[in-house]
This record gives C-alpha cells, structure tokens and sequence, in this order.
C-alpha cells in the first residue's frame, strides 16, 4: 500500500523501516529534518508525504502536535481525499481524537485510532500490540500494516476508545513499576538483599510483565531511555485530565503523577520511567553505587 | 514431627490440615474455640498446645495476637524448652518480631518468621510460598513442614527480613490491584467495554498474576473473602509504620491506604479487597448490576 508515515521518534522510525521491510511504497516526513528511514521517500512536510498515499500513520509525542500535522500550515489535512484512512498510533486525548476524526470526516476521511504498547524494543521487533479504535471496515483494509508491524490488534470500539484503552494501560504499567520501586526502596532501607527479593517476586502473584522487562534494567541500573519519563508523565497528565473531564477519581495515579512531576524537575525527564526509582531512594537516603 | 499449630483461621487451618496430611503429629488451638482439624489433637491454650512440640507454629491475625499468644497468659512461651523452633506465618511487624525473638532466644528458642502468599486457594492446595527469616540451621529443620504445606521456600536473610519482605510483597499486590481498579473505573466511565480490555490487559506487559488470579472474580462481581480488606489493610498500615521508622516515603501506598480505609468505613472490611473497586465506582457514579 502507499503510506505516508509522519513522526520518526523512538517508535515511528522502527514502525515505518518494518513497513519498507514488508514491501510498502512508504513516504516519510519529520518535525525535525535529518531522520530517514532506508527505502522510504522523504517528503518536504506533511502534505506532501500525504499526496497520493491511501493511508497517512501518524506518530508524533502529543496532542497538539497531530493536530499540527494534520490541521497546521502544510499539515496532512490539506491532501487527504475521500477514501484515505488516517490511522493515529501516538497518544493522545481521546476528546482531541474525536474532534479531529470529526474534521476529517468530512473529507471522507477514516480515522483509526491506533496507540501501540510494546516499547522501543516492540517497534523494532514488529511486536507491537495495537490498542485500536474505529470502524471494523476501516480496520479491517489496513490489516496487513499492522501486520508489519505488530503481532496483535485489538479493537476496543469505535474511533476514540483506543485511546481510551491506551490510557489505561499505562495507568496500569505505572502503578505496577511505581508498587515495585516503593517495595524495593523500602526493603532496601529494611536491609533485605533485592537479589533474594527479585526470584521471589518472579515466582508469586506479584509477578508482572513490566518487572520483568524493568527489572533487569534497574539492577544494572542502566536507566536509558526505552520509554523515556516525560512521555509517561505526558500520558499521566492526560489520563489524569480525561478522568476529571469524566468525573472519575483516581488516588493512586494521581499520588503517582507527583513522582512523576518531581522526578521529571529532578533531571530525568529525559531518562526512562524506572529513572522514578532514583527519586524515591533519594528520599530514604539510599546511596546506590554505579 | 511434633507441632503445635497457633491459630485456625482461613490460612492457618487448611495449613494445619495439611501437616497431618503429611504424618506429622499436631496439636491445634485457635483463640475462639469450636474449630478443629481432623486427624489432629485440639488443645485448650496455646502452652498446652506447646508442651512437648518440636515445632511451634503461628497464624494469627496481627502482631497483638502473636504476642497474646505467645506471652499472655497461658502463652506457649510457658511451655517453649530449648531447640524449639518457633515458626510465624502470621503477617506483623518485622520490628516486632525482632523483639519476640529476642526474648524467646533466651530461652534456647529460635524464631523463623515465614509468611506466606498464595491466599486461601494455596493454603488449601499445599501451594504456598514461604517467606522466611532465620538462620540456615532452623530453616533446614523445618523443611518438611515447608514442603507439607507450601511449593517454595525463599529465604530472605535473617529473622524479620521474611516479614520485611512480605510487607514489600503485599505493598506490590496492592498498587497493581489499584492500578487494575482505576484502569476498569475509568475505561467503563468512557465507555470500553471492559471484557474487549481483558484480553489486551492479558497480552501486554500490563499482565500480572494479581489481576490474573482477581479479574474473573471481580467480573463475576464476586467480593467473597479470599485476603480479606480488613488484613490487606492492616498489612498496609504495617508496611506504613515500617517505612515511617526507617525514613522511606512511599506515595504510592499512602493513597492507597486511604482507599482500603475509606472502602473499610464504606463496609466493605469483611470482603475480599478486590472490593476496593466498588468504592471507585461509587465515587465515579458508575450503577453495577448484580
């Protein structure tokens, strides 16, 4: 299929290369000029790469910035025919999404909401899981992208819902990482050996696969980003905005959310999220070597 | 071997139970009387189910009732001689349990505190992890009450650092059920149906064995006590005074807390603690039926 893929970042590059790999015309475009991806066209701005394709991927950092890419100056927006599906694997508000699948709409233009979960290491792997939302025919036409992609797609419902289910699932995944990073700094502090406490945790119910992706991590302390802190916090936020907006409380995120903030003015906004680790132990007074 | 068993509560009789099972003589008590096991001798206080033990093992509610237990009137540490192994699979203090000890050493007595995870259906399947604190020595003695009523032994260093382990167990389980309950409120609360969430939960890294073990439970909207809220939350304010003594913050918890607290005073105390969900729901004005 012709794709024209906007935003090469810490997912978007590997996305787009498995799209050249499984034999795609793929068109790209970047913010930031200098990115390219082996095999695709590099276009000039959004609407350029988005002339002539019969889906346009979208994967940029947030709300505002798809809204740029697809409604600003040279934006995608203005070259989008009827027919064209608009698929969107950032994360974003899902009240945006549908506002701006509504403008698009009118053109004849699908929107398919389609944030990813997976990480880095998932982009590069074509393992991503796909957290979809939109129509079953639309959806169901750019099945082999996903494929190229991705090892699995879930649809949620209608466009919007995917982000919905996106946030979540990070809700989940920062309250798992926060629970562990208090266990440890606590049982470090309490003088217990992590190294006994991880297998224990592997074999019981605690059991989860963000410690055990993270964990390995943390040990070697190697805190580079695979989901960089402030890309979390900007999902928290925006968790935390569609929970007001519907009226719903959520204690534990927003406790989390602090962490975030603080860590993120601590100098690791640019680290991964296990980097919150750090702020915690500096709390307890825990000096960590390495 | 000879063992007193302490306390027959929803772990500790099927624990007890299973130690006849497996050949060993016990001799059981339980604070309010009426509860036996068959197959074992029932004893009216705890130095008579002490007199004569090899080992000495406690399940009991909270660090009051080990310490009621043991060196209250009729305590079984009247009746304690040297070599005894004391074993504690209730959850209390780690700072506690460092002073019981202390004072059963005295007396030739070796503490062990080994508390468990697996919930109920472990206790009853034999399936239990222990989480032990002690010397090697103790440890190796008591083997084969460990394999009669549990599938692993973790040794976490020396006695207290099994209680300060499973503190940082249960804090984990906790936020990841948190994280579970905010995640369904807020999904529901905008619309995605959470049995399309499910599956996507089950295939991500947001997978943990608690939401595992608790989501079809909690889909069935079944609140029955396997790990009551009440000792869920007296783990965490165990885990909260611990973490107070030793300098750590732990924001995650705290929020947390008010939760089991405010679900306590909702009176839900008596249920499972997945039932913290419909104090959520509640606050989110989202109507379940059944």
């Amino acid at each position: 299929m012709r794709v024209a893929f906007l935003g090469l970042g810490i997912m978007g590059r590997p996305m787009a290369a498995n799209l050249v790999k499984a034999g795609h015309e793929v068109t790209v475009w970047n913010r930031t000029a200098g990115k390219e991806v082996s095999g695709a066209q590099v276009a000039a701005t959004p609407a350029d790469a988005a002339a002539g394709a019969e889906v346009v991927w979208m994967c940029v950092s947030d709300t505002t910035a798809v809204e740029q890419v697809l409604f600003g100056e040279n934006g995608a927006a203005h070259s989008l025919s009827a027919g064209v599906i608009l698929v969107d694997s950032s994360t974003i508000s899902p009240a945006a999404t549908t506002q701006f699948a509504e403008r698009v709409r009118a053109q004849g233009v699908a929107w398919v909401d389609a944030p990813v979960t997976g990480s880095k290491i998932g982009a590069e792997n074509a393992t991503l899981i796909f957290i979809a939302g939109g129509d079953e025919a639309a959806l169901a036409r750019i099945q082999p992208l996903f494929q190229a992609m991705g090892k699995q797609v879930f649809h949620l419902g209608e466009t919007g819902k995917g982000q919905c289910a996106k946030l979540a699932m990070n809700l989940q995944i920062a309250m798992i990482y926060e629970g562990f990073a208090e266990a440890i700094t606590l049982a470090s502090k309490l003088g217990v050996d992590i190294n006994r406490l991880l297998p224990l945790i592997m074999a019981s119910m605690v059991k989860s696969g963000v410690v055990e992706y993270k964990a390995p991590f943390v040990m070697k302390r190697d805190f580079s980003p695979n989901f960089p802190l402030r890309l979390m916090l900007k999902d928290i936020h925006l968790t935390r905005d569609a929970a007001k907006a519907a009226r719903v409380r959520l204690p534990g995120l927003e406790a989390v959310e602090e962490v975030y903030e603080l860590a993120a003015e601590d100098g690791h906004a640019d680290l991964d999220y296990a980097a919150t680790l750090t702020l915690l132990e500096k709390w307890a007074g825990i000096e960590v070597k390495g």
